[in-house]
């Protein structure tokens, strides 16, 4: 790495962005200016249009992370009086449940192991058994282990049982389809810097144009009232508080890219290339992945730490990140782990890179293999 | 104005910034990066040092706009059965009787019209005759008017009556000195772009940190929770949840301005003088500004709309545009109106830019005089 050059980010975000995106945030807006209430518009409705929502669904904005605006969303859209289930299987999912706790809503949870995608019989059972459930919350790709959840599956049986449902996809949207006429949601919630590389400070929901509708003083946050938000918006195109706009104006930028780049087609494939090259190139190098290839998502994958009593993965960390290589500690319950991201502006080259920055730092530490301990 | 310059703002906020501020932003970090890591510590240090607080109080910053950082700070302190009497002169002051409605808490006014101060004695006798007050809440510089409300004289009423105050200091932080060991109060907010002219998704909460340390399980949003925020940047240095980080670093970097610049002195050296400039200028164009000197801070001045029939406030705004001068809506119940900032990388060339803009559009309209129409 040149010492002048920012490190690449292989984190489940924020992500590396292009200078192209950074360098829209060389200006000024006022917040009332007809061409960022223009830019906000057109943001607005490209996300519509990756989700194939335009016709059905409304997109509203959000200041703030990606928790933000899948509380916001929570808020707004499940009554006071609703029940939610919440369909758990990593952080995210553990997540949604602590905001309803928090907000002293009714919630109920299936939970299943991080590597273990929840079955729809089950979901099933549940919605049959109580009626009282208005709402089921699932996280589309679970970053905990980088599981993809089969939210097609899913939504299909909660249509069935007339239950709403609100899809988590914070760091797979932009990259794995999902598209509003196959599968029936009232809320899918994503944010500026995951897969659509932008850079962090703006959330947005999706929200079926009916249910929001009804959604007016449901919220228990002005902040994070989405109703509000949405109405405020449609009168004059403006935020009701401060816009971050630069943030705004770069997503816009980036956006502009994703679009040229082939859309959602074009990113899934950049980073299934990604996570395939890194998941051959560790394994050459003994590592193992955690998910069969049916459950991993192209976006983020987890790695067993090594059983080599030389291994360190704080030394590693910070070796490859002195290589230009910024990796991510696990988060798993189940076992020692850690993480190396597929997604942002990252290519063959960087992957490579990254392939190459770990034999070497391998051979610096000592570390003749990286097979974990169940396959020594 | 150049046709690739972006236009002054002279507005409430966002505003105008230094090109070296933006330039922070050409660059991606991870939110685990010891150098970001450490800006934080930095920034956050540095905005105690501003309210001569780092003895007694803690900075906890959170992503979004001002008013998420006002509701997570109200939300975070004003227990769940507390009552607030919230002072009101304006739209701010309004907006927190708002954020404590949404959430469900007692609460009782003071309002005085936007152009008067609150009495402190009005304020005494609400204390003394409702014991069941825990919190008193107060907008510093109430941009509605501009005017600067008597936040020392009230601190020292509230802490008579050991009852907790909230300062929402958002328009008028790192230009109107507040000093901790001077004005008591529990906590006070602001955010990255006011006076201290970064850009905006960023808010911060200065807290007492006996008060904070006493509020866990308080608020009514895990998102706008500034205990658990507190508590776990306290941990290990990182956010909760994805910070705005270029807007982070672009705070820091602002901030260095700022300080090289002279603080708090330097700035409100640089408003005061053109808030002068702008009054006197407007008032030799004929216009007349709301407010008397002594309640007229250095940050917005509201104008009175002419009374001349020619004088249309849109063309007028339209036009001040064109010239490259952003200007903004009055916001008074009272009277029509209009306001112009004083505040954000502006000095004495822009405001005589901004007046000689004036003085050609109103030729342009044909308006001979800015006057009111009751002193015509």
């Amino acid at each position: 790495m040149k010492s002048d050059a920012d490190p690449w980010l292989l984190t489940p975000g924020p992500l590396s962005t292009t200078l192209e995106t950074k360098k829209a945030m060389l200006h000024d807006w006022g917040s009332r200016d007809s061409k960022f209430i223009k830019i906000n518009t057109q943001v607005c409705n490209a996300l519509l249009d990756i989700a194939n929502a335009a016709q059905t669904h409304v997109c509203v904005p959000l200041q703030g992370s990606g928790t933000f605006v899948v509380e916001a969303t929570i808020g707004t859209l499940l009554p006071r009086h609703g029940k939610a289930l919440v369909v758990v299987n990593g952080a995210y999912g553990r997540r949604m449940l602590k905001i309803i706790e928090v907000m002293g809503r009714a919630c109920v949870t299936l939970e299943t192991p991080e590597d273990t995608p929840p079955a729809v019989a089950d979901i099933d059972t549940i919605l049959t058994n109580d009626p009282d459930i208005s709402h089921v919350l699932i996280v589309h790709c679970e970053t905990t282990a980088g599981i993809l959840n089969p939210v097609e599956a899913i939504a299909e049986n909660v249509a069935k049982h007339r239950r709403k449902l609100i899809i988590d996809a914070m760091s797979a949207f932009g990259a794995i389809a999902i598209d509003a006429a196959q599968v029936s949601f009232d809320a899918l919630m994503a944010s500026s810097n995951k897969c659509l590389e932008g850079i962090p400070g703006l959330g947005f929901s999706i929200i079926r144009k009916a249910t929001l509708e009804a959604c007016e003083g449901n919220a228990h946050s002005l902040s994070l009232d989405l109703y509000d938000q949405w109405r405020a918006m449609e009168g004059n195109g403006q935020w009701r508080f401060t816009p971050p706009i630069h943030v705004i104006v770069a997503f816009h930028k980036a956006i502009e890219q994703f679009t040229a780049a082939g859309g959602v087609a074009g990113r899934y494939k950049r980073y299934a290339a990604n996570c395939r090259l890194l998941i051959d190139g560790m394994s050459e190098l003994g590592f193992q992945s955690l998910l069969s290839h049916n459950l991993q998502a192209p976006i983020i994958v987890t790695f067993k730490m090594p059983a080599d009593p030389v291994f360190n993965f704080e030394i590693f960390y910070d070796k490859l990140k002195d290589r230009g290589y910024v990796i991510y500690p696990g988060k798993l319950t189940v076992a020692p782990s850690f993480r190396i991201g597929c997604i942002g502006n990252l290519g063959v080259i960087e992957i490579q890179g990254a392939l190459a920055a770990v034999a070497a730092v391998m051979t610096d530490m000592g570390v003749a293999n990286g097979a974990p301990s169940e396959v020594l």
